[in-house]
């Protein structure tokens, strides 16, 4: 048989397991150094309550024969459709029912819906970018290019008219620079794919982290969204669910393409994947009640506080830096032009402390560093104490 | 952009629609009559009392900071993943830890695996055929062949070393025919496959209903098989997880293709997938345990002695069927030369009975019907009943 040879075209990432192999080499060397880790997007705080007692109830269910649920509906049971619905009509979004699929997280989905198309075409993706939007198109061979972020425009790239792009991946809140597009920047960017008849893949993976009013929570707070954004989002961060995997996928039945992507979408769905389970519904469903939003809006602005602790805490030692605001990811530019790597190292030499070197999201991620903000309070206190000491000498 | 063109050459899959339809205009017809299910392949049994006390500890876990759990680890959670190596183990097959890869049903992974392949291979599937090993390809536009499965050869067609194919499905005990190849049968096929640097894929989603020692649960009881075979399984059928989502794909290390096809699967699966959720990871984990084997065990029994009421039911009418012995699924001659859909109409009109029209599955379904063993014993025996009541009229 022919292996996918595009396969070979792949880098291989190497930035966490390096990270990890200099994080190991260290603690070897000093074993009872006090490491805070504050490198990986994962979060820390369990599930709300309000989560764990609807995912025990709807086990208790699926245990009973008059209650046990076979296989999963097409695109989600009606009640967690109804819910993410509903959700949407708080930013004054009206979607229809079958414009939503559940799914088991943004990352599949980000990668799934590109079987929809035809490996000839031209993918726009930003620089520094969360490689899985690189990764999953060279898998598929399709042409990449990249729009610069960096520090002259806030690491907000706008679209160039003179280049021509077929499939946009924006990212806002960005991951992982923190950058937030506002609704006049989004409405550019759906200008562009309108003008261009391209479909912009919008990751909103970090939208409940949005503070600030100008920042859309959904690209379809925008005229003309309906016609050429497909968006993701994921419980992950909202919802503490990176280890529970639920997310939904809104794939608008007024796109514009040559072909009905709806359609297509549920088709892919309904022959390549099961659904997600239940008890993950139920969960899921339980987010989205009164309780459910108060609890994990608290798990939100705990993370919060940290991110504003980080702010101050470079602001104090002088260091400039993007995110943060709407974001749990704060990108700083590296103190004294030190590069990516440099400061990675003298941070965890001299502070004790770990991040993630910038320049391993792209070439414009060189001499910059990510924090992130899912660690404690303490110990993003004592964090930013280190770096200033460290810093002062 | 320009969409998959592919797309557009997939056949509508009408059956279960058809079905649907047909059985609303009956009913709407018949507002009181006592209809029996027997058309869906789904479970009817609760999960296992093991499994739902697993499943409501583990949520207990994630609701408090001290054992929460963030990202799945890569292929799965050593616990689950030591647990399939152990009942591996139990068929005498060895398999290392890195081949194991926890999904979340076959159906997901046996369409996803595809990523790995050129769209310039040649697929061999069988007919009668789970459409889904077809839709996936034709979405890919890869050629497809048919290997004829039909009464002459007891609906296990046996390779044909004049024709030549790049990747091979087989689904092994069968659906929808239910019947299963043997050791020295299967081992034709890996014998074919390594002549050809074929690959088989093999659907081993029923595995757990097989009773006749020479029929393997694994192929890789099988010499030979750790050079040409990935296995996927679920624990749909096994302990009821259709709506649950659980399974494991097997891709050995041993695999003989142009490149390491084991790495390739873990790169696209840590790209596109982001792992199963912890509590159905210790759900499916509690399968495996003495107590949940025990309990789940009693399900298949439970669902086999259907299976055998159906096959005695079907005697009693001097009916021809395959399978029922070593899976949940009858496919029977209908009586009399009936066409499938004449004997479904039939079975609806004058029994109040519901099973799938054989042709649905493809040209050689043509006059056969398929019949699941996942009612009740009450309604399976009624079912049988009518159907001796209807045929001697």
């Amino acid at each position: 048989m022919k292996l996918n040879s595009n396969y070979s075209n792949l880098k291989k990432n190497y930035l966490f397991i390096d990270i990890a192999h200099r994080l190991r080499e260290y603690t070897s060397l000093h074993p009872d150094a006090d490491i805070i880790k504050m490198g990986i997007g994962d979060v820390t705080l369990p599930l709300a309550p309000a989560v764990v007692e609807a995912m025990k109830r709807a086990a208790d269910e699926m245990g009973k024969k008059e209650t046990f649920r076979g296989y999963v509906d097409d695109n989600g049971y009606d009640f967690l459709i109804n819910a993410i619905k509903n959700y949407y009509s708080g930013f004054g979004v009206d979607l229809d029912y079958w414009e939503i699929f559940v799914s088991d997280g943004a990352k599949s989905d980000l990668g799934n819906i590109l079987d929809l198309f035809d490996s000839d075409n031209t993918v726009l993706v930003t620089d520094p970018v969360y490689p899985v939007y690189v990764d999953t198109n060279v898998m598929a061979g399709r042409r990449i290019i990249y729009a610069d972020a960096n520090e002259s425009n806030g690491f907000l790239p706008m679209p160039d008219r003179s280049v021509r792009a077929d499939l946009i991946y924006l990212c806002t809140p960005n991951n992982p620079t923190g950058a937030a597009y506002t609704r006049a920047q989004l409405r550019e960017w759906i200008d562009y794919a309108k003008e261009n008849n391209a479909l912009i893949l919008l990751d909103a993976a970090y939208e409940a982290f949005i503070t600030d009013p100008d920042v859309p929570h959904s690209a379809y707070e925008i005229e003309g969204a309906r016609e050429c954004v497909i968006e993701f989002c994921s419980l992950s961060k909202t919802a503490g669910f990176t280890g529970t995997r639920c997310g939904y996928t809104i794939v608008p039945k007024t796109l514009k393409a040559d072909g009905d992507l709806n359609a297509m979408w549920l088709r892919r769905q309904t022959t390549k994947f099961n659904g997600v389970a239940y008890v993950v519904q139920r969960a899921a469903e339980a987010v989205f009640t009164p309780e459910g939003q108060k609890q994990i809006r608290e798990n939100i602005a705990y993370y919060q506080q940290n991110a504003a602790i980080l702010m101050s805490g470079l602001d104090r030692c002088n260091i400039k830096y993007f995110g943060g605001k709407n974001s749990p990811y704060i990108w700083l530019k590296c103190p004294g032009g030190m590069g990516s790597w440099e400061f990675f190292d003298r941070l965890l030499n001299e502070a004790n402390v770990v991040g993630t070197p910038g320049e391993g999201f792209g070439k414009n991620g060189a001499g910059y560093f990510r924090l992130t903000s899912f660690s404690t309070h303490e110990k993003t206190t004592e964090a930013m104490e280190r770096l200033y000491r460290m810093l002062k000498g």
